[in-house]
């Protein structure tokens, strides 16, 4: 059994008032009631897709649909969630069996990326889509340090690293392999060792950008390895 | 230059405060102005996968989340979208280039269904989601007669009946290759055929669903022939 969903209320800033529908928003399928959190999940997907959206859309007033749609992909999706769903310790408060409790359920990404959408699908039920922005916006600026296309290139570099020295103990070595075309209109081709192995090699208009596709690349690399 | 905007207004039962919100709904990108609708249709997108999310999750409150999806799927896409533009004529009121409209712009799916989630953003945005809801949702309901998982099945018999009927002037005929199983627990694979060729084959618990499962592959194949 969970620990006293008030103490989630407080850090949620929101009290339900049908404690049922905050109930059904925690429990997992595995619980085997007559209800479960996926329906709101379905909810919550499309109500955070939208208060995203809505957010870039007015805070990048410059940026074209491309550029919303890559930026919104990178904070709406499992490992943004999941690490928004942990910062309000929501696998404490999650209904599951005992199977999936001892298989680690209160640990894994999906399950508490799909608890946080059914929470946020809650609320919106409960409070509406403003109510439910303001808190999801609240949580999602708390928890991502900075929201532009330059931070989610940043992220893949930082990623790729936290990723090799978990793995391997070492940081990634950036090599400049080539560059050509005048001085205006460089080009560089990067490559990415770990090891001394090269792991993907990517071209852009700096050695910056070029370095940022190389290591994006890596990262899906190592991530398909495991 | 397209026709009074009145018009459209009318027949949406929305006037725009600012008017230059509805232009820019209107306004393809080829039509070389400091603004197109790729914006609003980003927004407009995730307002509608949100309205046609909650409509569905409140009139089946016995389906599961993977039903749900599955007929938000039928409903929120191209196609669809362009049968709701095309029953407000919205065609006429694009604002596009001289090549593009002599390229058959005013009439292609991908634009109008475009320009149609720009509208619908741009209505949500002046107006909010309740307003940009009823206003969509009451599209929806004239221009589906029927909306259930049933009736995507039906749908895709249907769709490949008007196109065989379009395509080679037939209509497609279904054959039950093969029974098995118990009575209970029977099996029928069914296949379809156009003009004697075999088109695909699917199996299902009764022929109808091997049927409809059947026609939906032929239409995804005839599609992708043309």
């Amino acid at each position: 059994m969970s620990t006293n969903i008030e103490i989630l209320e407080n850090t949620l800033g929101y009290t339900f008032k049908d404690k049922q529908l905050i109930i059904e928003a925690l429990t997992h399928k595995s619980y085997k009631q007559p209800y479960d959190n996926e329906r709101l999940e379905f909810l919550g997907d499309a109500v955070l897709d939208l208060i995203v959206g809505e957010y870039l859309f007015t805070k990048f007033k410059k940026s074209d649909e491309g550029n919303l749609s890559k930026i919104r992909a990178s904070l709406v999706n499992e490992t943004g969630f999941d690490k928004l769903a942990r910062s309000l310790n929501l696998g404490e408060y999650i209904f599951l069996s005992n199977a999936e409790q001892n298989n680690g359920g209160r640990e894994k990404s999906s399950l508490l990326s799909n608890a946080f959408e059914a929470v946020i699908g809650a609320i919106y039920l409960e409070a509406g889509l403003s109510r439910a922005g303001s808190i999801a916006i609240g949580l999602i600026e708390k928890n991502h340090k900075e929201i532009s296309l330059d931070s989610l290139f940043r992220d893949f570099k930082t990623t790729l690293q936290e990723l090799t020295q978990a793995r391997f103990g070492i940081t990634p070595e950036y090599k400049v392999m080539s560059s050509r075309g005048p001085d205006h209109k460089k080009e560089f081709e990067v490559a990415v060792f770990i090891e001394d192995k090269e792991y993907a090699r990517a071209s852009g208009k700096s050695k910056k950008i070029a370095q940022q596709e190389s290591a994006k690349q890596a990262v899906e690399l190592l991530k398909k390895e495991k």
